[in-house]
C-alpha cells in the first residue's frame, strides 16, 4: 500500500482466533481497521468481551457490537438448547453439517458487514473463514464467499457508483497451525482469543470441536497455546 | 398444489402495503405462512404492529419478531438522524439512490429469511420488492434477487443437502395500482398496513416518497385507500 491512501476495511471480528488474525493480516495490508462484533445469543457470548480487547490492541478505528437475535430463529447448539457435541474424531466432524452450524450465519454476517462498509466507503470485508477445519459448513466454501460477492456488485450503492466491495478471507486454505503462525509472526494478540462454542464462565471447555481444533493447531505448531481450558 | 402437501414459506413481512400483498399471493400459492418482521429500530416502528396484525388475519402458523439494531451501522434516514425527504416529483425521486436507502437491508432480510427457511424447511421466501418506483434502490433490482438465489444454492445447509431454497418477488415488476388491485383480488388486509416513512404517531405523514407513491396508487386504482393520513 505504499504510496496510497490507507483505505478502511470492515473486519468481522469475533474475538476468536481466526477473526483475530483476519483482523491482522488486514492491518498488515495497510487498512484502517473497522471491526464489527455481532452478538447473536450465542451460548460463548464472552466473545464479545475478547473482540473489544482484539480492537483495541490492534488499533483499530471502531468497534461496533451489533445485537442481532438469531435465538429468535433457533435450529443451532450454539443459540439453542441442542447439545454442543464433545470429544469428536476428525473423521465424525467431517462427516456431517454439525449442529453447531448456525443457519445462514455467515452470509447474515457478510451482509451486515457489508452495510457497514457501504456507510463508511470501506473498500474490503476481511472475513476469517476457513474451509479446512469446517467443511461441513457450507457458508465457509469459497465459492459461497465468491457468490456473496457477486450479490454486493449488484446490489449495493457502492456497487452501483463506484467500486466493488471486496470479501477477503486470507484464511480459507490454511491450516489452523499456519493460522497460529500468521497471527503469531503479525503478532495478533492470539492470547485475547476465544474459540470455544460451550465455555465454563469465561474459561474455554477443552472438548467442543472448536476446542479440539484449537488445541491441535498449536501443537501442530509447537506453541504454547496462551489460553486457558477448564479441563486440558 | 392441489393434491400435493402444503409446504412452508417464510414471508418478509413489514407491515407494508407490498409484504402484506406478497403474503397474500404465498397464501393463494398454498403455502402454510411463517411471517418474519424485522424489528431494525427503524423510525416506523409502528410497522411491527401492523405486521402482527396482518399475520393474524392471513392465518399465519407462525410470526416472528427479529430484533437486529441497524442503528449501530447508520447511514439512512430511516434509522438515523438524517431528514426523510417529504414532497419530491416523480422525477426527483428516480434521479438518484434516495437517503431512505438502507444500506444492506434486503440483504440482511433475505439471509435472516433464508436461515428461518433452513429451520422450518420451508421451499420458498416471499418478499415484496418492487422496482417500478423502487428503481433507486440497488436492492429491488432482479438481478439483486438472481444473485441471492444463487449464494442460497452454495452457502445454505439445505442447497447442499435437499432442493433449493426460492426466492418469490411476486410484485417486482408490478405498478403500485397493479399491487394494489391484486391485494384487493386475494382478500389482503390493505386497512391493516403501513407504508409511512415517518409517522405522526401511528399516522401516515402524506409526505414522505413512501406515502406520495400510495396515494398515488390508490388514486390509480380507483380505491379508496383505507388508513388515516396526517395531512391529504
Amino acid at each position: 500500500m505504499d504510496g496510497q491512501i490507507s483505505e478502511r476495511a470492515v473486519v468481522l471480528a469475533s474475538g476468536g482466533l481466526d477473526s483475530t488474525v483476519a483482523a491482522a493480516v488486514a492491518r498488515r495490508d495497510g487498512h484502517i481497521l473497522s471491526l464489527l462484533t455481532i452478538n447473536y445469543q450465542q451460548r460463548h457470548v464472552v466473545e464479545v468481551q475478547c473482540a473489544k480487547q482484539v480492537a483495541e490492541v490492534l488499533g483499530a478505528e471502531r468497534h461496533i457490537v451489533m445485537n442481532v437475535d438469531l435465538r429468535a430463529i433457533g435450529g443451532s447448539a450454539l443459540t439453542g438448547t441442542l447439545p454442543v457435541p464433545k470429544d469428536r474424531s476428525e473423521s465424525e466432524r467431517s462427516q456431517e453439517v454439525p449442529n453447531t452450524y448456525v443457519p445462514g450465519r455467515n452470509l447474515i454476517f457478510l451482509s451486515l458487514a457489508a452495510a457497514q462498509a457501504e456507510v463508511l466507503g470501506a473498500s474490503a470485508i476481511y472475513f476469517g473463514a476457513n474451509v479446512v477445519d469446517y467443511s461441513g459448513y457450507p457458508d465457509c466454501r469459497p465459492e459461497f464467499i465468491k457468490a456473496v460477492e457477486a450479490v454486493l456488485r449488484v446490489g449495493t450503492k457502492a456497487g452501483m457508483t463506484r467500486r466493488h466491495i471486496e470479501i477477503r478471507a486470507p484464511l480459507l486454505q490454511l491450516s489452523k497451525a499456519d493460522i497460529i503462525r500468521l497471527g503469531l509472526a503479525l503478532k495478533a494478540p492470539l492470547h485475547l482469543t476465544h474459540s470455544c462454542y460451550d465455555p465454563v464462565g469465561p474459561v474455554a471447555c477443552g472438548h467442543c470441536d472448536s476446542c479440539l481444533i484449537r488445541k491441535r493447531g498449536f501443537a501442530e505448531a509447537g506453541v504454547v497455546d496462551p489460553i486457558q481450558y477448564a479441563v486440558f
